[in-house]
């Protein structure tokens, strides 16, 4: 086995020397375990936040242990009943070729649903029910409601874009320059504004002259106070990320805030995982819509567990249009 | 008939030229209208913003016309079946000294249990309202949570100390000065911040080491940031007010409000009026708790309808303690 293990924790921006790739022989199987052969790795943003030792929702990875993630995988072979060889799972035992596993990786067999491989790392996955669960659970977005998304263009936003229009809603979204814009049009969106072409707040007015009903989160910032000064009565706000925030670190300067009580906005944090109940009901769902073409992923994709580490850096400069992946 | 009309809209702080006391002969009486003599006037900051022409959630004040606001008097003349001359009754028709009214001024009775008269302008009516439905309803707050209350030691914020303690929560308020302090430990508070003698986030994180889960906010700013700094998983924060906005108009540096995130906290706007179809069950409970003693509230009074005006405008400049009432 080959694995990416965090050598020493980053202070700031990550560098290479952080990290190692190192080779161990594979064991033989415990009772219970399965080997698999990964054949896709997601690097995702929030595993910065486990390379730090700090109480979170999730536990900071180990220093010289293999990092963790997701990856979709074939299993090679097999001492759990469930389990044969052949069998295409999902797993939390990425930043690695090969992943001896047992429960705590939370290994699941992938349903035969007509979707490719990669589709159970973004819509399928994280960022498909991150995008699922936040507008529909946490913003509780319905028919008729006008719905306004930042980062539209991401893998989460452009989710959050197909989600909504499919369940009747009008869509805003936001995205930085033309080609981003372009996109989240052709993704169904009724309107788009570029946020670097001027400031968010009267683009917005401009776009959602009547006000926003949800506003779904993902950079905090001048976005959230466009979406305060918009907001209608009732409104629901999912605060999925603040990218802002990470970037620069500087205390948010909300002017509109204010407006949460004669609106009687509810702003409401969530994590992906809050929802692990319900999977099932998504990828039933999901699965429809992304096996019938209705909602659709860009992906960049990597080749190689040599390039994961730099897949996993690039995300931090913009070297990623849409889910970044790394094929192995 | 003696009332305070709106004589033109106010720009920026109200002056008493803005206001006229005008004398008019009182109509007969017609069907389905009460004749009130007012014993009890109170005067509110949210009535500043009807004095603006502005869409809000309450309309605005017409101008050459008497304003209204909550009023406690004795019914003195009846063409309505419902009430007979000596009823007490509480109703919007306050600003007067006699107030002839039908249905639009929402006039109640008085339960007799036993409170003195102005209580329903305070902790029976709106103040109390607000600090029961805030912290039982918009935040849910529950036995052995930790509630932290700011403007503790005014008209609402005292009542949510007193409620938090009776309904078996740890309390932790914030006031300014020493007196003020004092007050809100004699009303039950297991703490009490200063915030004039030192930073908020500091006190707050010392007086809740393990965090708050509930933030009740009269103030925004400083207060609200410090709540978001110290929140504990799945937080709830009810925002009922953010003087410190209304103060100074400036945007709200938030440096923790990311936290929302990690912690899915829901921050909540709310009115009073929200949860009218609660006010029997409202009146009922607090009723008990105020006629038992064991809910307190400190009041400012000022006398003659003449003070009324310089009671309002001296909510602005902190001449009241506790709820402020004109007494006829």
């Amino acid at each position: 086995m080959r694995a990416w293990v965090l050598k020493s924790r980053p202070n700031g921006m990550p560098q290479p020397s952080d990290f190692d790739l190192v080779e161990t022989p594979d064991q033989p199987l415990q009772d219970g375990q399965i080997r698999v052969r990964n054949l896709w790795l997601s690097v995702d943003p929030y595993m910065r936040g486990r390379m730090n030792d700090a109480k979170s929702y999730v536990p900071p990875f180990q220093l010289g242990e293999p990092m963790q993630g997701g990856a979709v995988g074939e299993v090679v072979e097999s001492r759990n009943p469930g389990f044969a060889p052949g069998d295409k799972v999902l797993h939390m035992a990425g930043w690695r070729d090969t992943a001896t596993i047992g429960a705590e990786a939370m290994p699941q067999k992938l349903p035969s649903i007509g979707v490719s491989d990669d589709t159970w790392l973004h819509n399928l996955g994280l960022t498909g029910g991150t995008a699922y669960f936040g507008l529909l659970r946490t913003a509780e977005a319905k028919a008729g409601d006008v719905v306004f998304v930042s980062a539209a263009a991401g893998a989460v936003g452009s989710a959050v874009v197909q989600i909504a229009k499919l369940k009747g809603m009008t869509v805003i979204g936001s995205a930085g320059g033309a080609d981003k814009v372009a996109f989240v049009k052709e993704l169904g969106a009724d309107a788009c504004i570029d946020y670097k072409a001027g400031p968010v707040l009267p683009q917005l007015a401009k776009a959602a002259p009547d006000g926003i009903d949800v506003y779904f989160d993902n950079v905090g910032g001048e976005h959230l106070d466009a979406a305060f000064a918009t907001a209608r009565q009732w409104a629901r706000f999912a605060i999925c990320g603040m990218i802002d925030v990470y970037n620069d670190g500087k205390p948010q300067e909300l002017k509109y805030i204010i407006r949460t009580i004669p609106t009687r906005l509810t702003m409401r944090g969530f994590i992906y995982t809050d929802y692990m109940a319900d999977f099932p009901a998504f990828t039933q769902e999901m699965g429809g819509w992304v096996a019938g073409g209705k909602i659709k992923a860009r992906t960049t994709v990597r080749d190689g567990l040599d390039a994961t580490l730099d897949a996993f850096l690039g995300l931090f400069s913009g070297a990623n249009t849409g889910k970044m992946l790394v094929r192995l």
